[in-house]
């Protein structure tokens, strides 16, 4: 069917750091060969992508020179040129060397913070050039497994410093770009900073431009603390803060898996994709995901597909669902309408409420239907309606 | 010694429902009769504490008329009046009922959202009465078990809706009195709106009035999701948004234990008690547990003085680790002090990172000295130092 | 479709306590009126269900005198007549009844712990005369909050004899009758003595008759665990111990949820199904979920509808997937047959493997094909193939 | 005071593995130099170490020739015999090298399972000849991340295979050594099979020698699916399989974090060590942890002496514990030695118990005193009695 083949327009981007993991985990080596970025531009844009994201040093190797530098960038530019591949978002390395162990903009060690915010600078201009609108920061090292290490109200001093700084380059320079801030529960840190989505949402109004910083929640960040990403997402939103969203798959608390998305929790993926497709958000769908240790090239590039075909299968689901009459019927007779119903009318005042004649009785009897209506979707999701 | 009995000048409350616990639990009946909230004030009184904290039907079952209303009203007066134990704190009970089924002020059944508006607007007055002056919102079946059930971005609406009309009765009727919200990840709910402090916090700055609602973190609600409740509790107290607190104990991920405090994560509460007495925060130190349902009354009232014990013995261990000369030695080394020094200087922007002369080599090879610190942490918890 | 259709040779059995539930939780009070286990057994036969299963307290509430519990079962009894449902198994309960607040069989009290024999024993006769053939153990009280309460090894000892005593009694009434141990981590108690089916069936062989206990796995049990519920049945089967199933629903470690069989991990759901249905087990598919406390009647029986359904479409997908031709190849190229040829052949014995000639760099690059694998699985559980 | 300096009779062991990781994680590149073995040796007699244990490619890097092989032997061995270090135990690294990225003896590739058998074999004879009395397997690497992946059952017929083949092997040699499993839930694969020390011990019973193999049960991995440590290792005791012990700290449901021992759950670690020192277990105290990523070799040598000044205060506390006659006389109250007793006397029979005159409201009411002897635990712990 044509709304199961990938196109540009769906928006799917892809991380130059997923289809190019080496699969090096925790307890073994890598077991595949690098994978130069300009053979995955090509790629992503064969299998229907719309864009890529890169971190710099996912492009430019750390420490490189500036000829090696400018090399690597023109033969990527070339690849983005030749497939039309757009770099909607791109972000910074602030984790991988050892300098980083302890942090970048909330590391105990003063010269540490300066280097990460250099770091960053330099890949804004270059994220800019390239035509980026959203920079990414997933702080993974911002954190401590210690209580004793660190002034957790300090270490948040230090990050929103680091965030003022860099908004103020960003608007000095005039590049129109717009923060996101990805929450991760733990991992490699005991206890990473703005664990959760809330975390990032209540930080960034302390800062000196909230209205440039949002949030790039993950799929799997928020499940390995057992949160319900579909209630996230939907706060973010509510709050006009999804810039952006990582799409992957997780199988609850334990390690982060990076998944291909849908082959984690299937029922809330729909339910996601559902709310990303009828609740307004227009970003790109980003898969930020890790194909398994067990696949050489073909299984990467099958795993790359596999991501996109779940979402417009479960877009097509969703559609199917929100346009189903029993499913209307099931949500009117839930209350899911009324909910949209103010509490108050609005020319009423919290002393009107005094008037009400109440049936209690009733109303503590009253069935929802929930489960009929839960019932519902698990069988548009399983194509059975 | 002294410092281990526990004075009213320790600020230690306890709800009326945690030693007025029957111990009915989902898979059993009450263990224990019911407990007059005159005797539990007067127990408590004895015991140290310095204030109460209830919900509405904890004082005043649920339907009882005017008559028997003041009369339950006036003994629980003269106990406090006999006893000089306060009134810090007060909330409502919105989930026992089964009109609260769907939820209070996010039910879908509008009449229940209205219904439930009146409740808190009647025990409020109370509250005010009794000079409250903290009022808690823990909407424990404000959530879902099916994404379908409810959009999360209208049920954030109608949370909004719930709390501007309630600070708006609060401040038409001058009671000066402050709300603080009470996250929870799940249960009684399958997912919870506003599942933790960092949610709430995004929550409150979307409010009408922001500065009147702050936070009633609880220890085990927290840990229930896996994440950091020190880290936690620092963010809102950086964000000014302490309130309220409620300690207990908890064993990760799973049931609400609502264990004494220090029964869960030893090694977290001494942290936290280390924040909460080296960090600003001055209101009641409550406890909101429950005494195991193996207990007799002698269980209850061991448990309740467990609490303020262990408290009392954290804080003498935290004061001890605070004074130590090793411990100030290894946060020097460890960078402790040097994360308070801002990024850049006061004079600087972020053009004069361009200057620094970094030893990458050197910082990479830097050794934190956390294990150090974090040993000498757990020495001081054993009583060892 | 005819299969869509629940027929009583799918073997789908309910317990008389889930639809039964009047939805009494932690937090709240029952949202509905008592069930008639004979109006139960009419609806479940009506909806095509094979039988239903019981604790004593279900039929005949605790205390019952004889001649109201005479009345009682020979109700229960015309109604299966009446509707031809069969009892395949039974249990007690030994929790609910504050006696049992400190376990049964594991009880620091030794009157409770032969009060809960005698309770057992009772129950056993009433099963044995509805022809159960199978009697579940469901230990929810035998465990501890505090590890100072219990010695574990201790605890086994008792819960040891306590099988041991009541596999003699069953064997000394030629009873003919099977027991099955239900494991679950925690919730009642802090946790729970043999936590997973793990536990479960190390224990058992240390038995006096081993061959007579088996495992009642529960989806939910296992997830509450982070645990792979397909992993742990396949474990069970492996061992001949696959006795008897509850089926439901879970999303990860927290609170027990017991939601409709699919409405948790959809997924793990349909790797289960395919597992009972091409391994072997031909024991009940047994339901044991709670319809959400937000449902009036129609709720209930909707959701028992739905696990059926549910479980019914998951079993067309699975044949589905098994016999399609491109899982057949993935699954020949990922070496899931290979698997199945013993390491050494039959005439081989360790020496031999000293003459293998292996490419270990071939090996090391090969790919497993997993992630086509797994999304074939998901296509099939999206009725996309 | 002297029983708090390590001394060899204290059985504490740790692996080359330990202070010798590099600090490698999946989101850093190593903050530390390699280890020489033989400093490892030496530095750990300098603080007081029983022994020391390995993998083999810990001292010989994968694929050495015969020479370097030797040579690296020799230096390891005279290290051991210049301290008088013991080996207590090896272990094969079946998981860093890519060949094992599908698993070791349940690959799905027969002639990765044929190799991996061959390089368990060769270091069995290594550990043989260093004296090594068990010989662990963790199978880190054996496991999946698709249910459709592989067949469980058939997964445990291979794991079998292999444990059968090389007890076999063992007996042969008459190297009298004995083999002990360990398990861990997930990570580094999705899932893992033999998940908890339950499944384990079922496991072994299948075994054609079940009474050669026993457990090697680690903190962090039990504590990683929420389960309690001290009562799986209670079980494995009364089982008598507690072969070995893995010492270590996490905190709950997320990545194995592999803490210094004490420093994640602290109560727990505290009645670990009570339930090894009363419980008969003579066995190595071994630690298998990881010094944080943020520390040089100071913080590493600081933390292998945090494990075991840890491991000794502990030890302080709990004979303080058993020795306090207000926790004898709370035990007795709770019933802890009333648990001892059988629930059938010796001269009983189930028949018996009809005879018995239970006062139900009393047993129901009986309070069990947990809290105050928690409390009392709590206490000890804080050095605070």
């Amino acid at each position: 069917m044509t709304t199961l083949t990938p196109v540009p327009d769906d928006r799917f981007t892809f991380g130059l750091w997923t289809v190019g993991w080496q699969a090096r985990d925790p307890f073994g080596d890598a077991t595949r060969a690098p994978l130069d970025p300009v053979e995955a531009v090509h790629r992503l844009a064969e299998l229907g992508a719309y864009g890529v994201t890169f971190h710099d040093d996912d492009l430019i190797p750390f420490g490189a020179d500036d000829r090696d530098r400018a090399k690597r960038i023109a033969a990527f530019r070339a690849a983005l040129d030749a497939t039309g591949l757009a770099v909607p978002m791109a972000t910074t390395n602030l984790f991988t060397h050892p300098v980083f162990k302890d942090g970048a903009f909330t590391a105990n060690d003063r010269g540490v913070r300066r280097f990460a915010l250099r770091k960053v600078m330099r890949n804004i201009d270059l994220a800019a050039e390239l035509g980026a609108g959203t920079y990414v920061f997933w702080g993974g090292r911002e954190g401590a497994e210690s209580d004793a290490a660190k002034d957790g109200r300090v270490a948040l001093d230090r990050f929103k410093e680091a965030l003022d700084t860099l908004c103020e380059y960003v608007r000095d320079q005039d590049y129109g770009m717009r923060f996101a801030l990805e929450p991760k529960p733990n991992e490699p840190r005991g206890d990473i900073f703005l664990p959760t989505i809330g975390h990032a949402l209540g930080f960034i109004e302390r800062l000196e431009h909230p209205e440039m910083v949002g949030l790039n929640p993950e799929v799997g960040h928020e499940q390995m603390a057992g949160l319900n990403m579909v209630h996230g997402v939907a706060q973010a939103l509510w709050a006009g803060k999804l810039f952006h969203i990582d799409l992957n798959g997780q199988h609850g608390p334990k390690y982060d898996q990076d998944l291909v998305f849908g082959h984690g929790d299937l029922k809330s993926a729909f339910f996601l994709v559902d709310l990303l497709e009828h609740g307004g958000y227009d970003g790109p769908r980003h898969f930020d995901y890790k194909p398994l240790r067990t696949e050489s090239a073909d299984g990467v590039w099958a795993s790359a597909a596999a991501n996109m075909r779940t979402y417009l299968l479960l877009r097509e689901r969703a559609h199917a669902f929100r346009a189903d009459p029993a499913v209307r019927e099931a949500m009117t007779a839930a209350g899911v309408d009324e909910l949209m119903v103010p509490t108050l009318a609005s020319d009423e005042s919290y002393a009107d409420l005094a008037k009400d004649d109440f049936d209690l009785a009733a109303a503590a009897e009253r069935g929802y239907g929930y489960e009929r209506l839960d019932q519902l979707a698990v069988e548009h999701i399983l194509g059975a309606r």
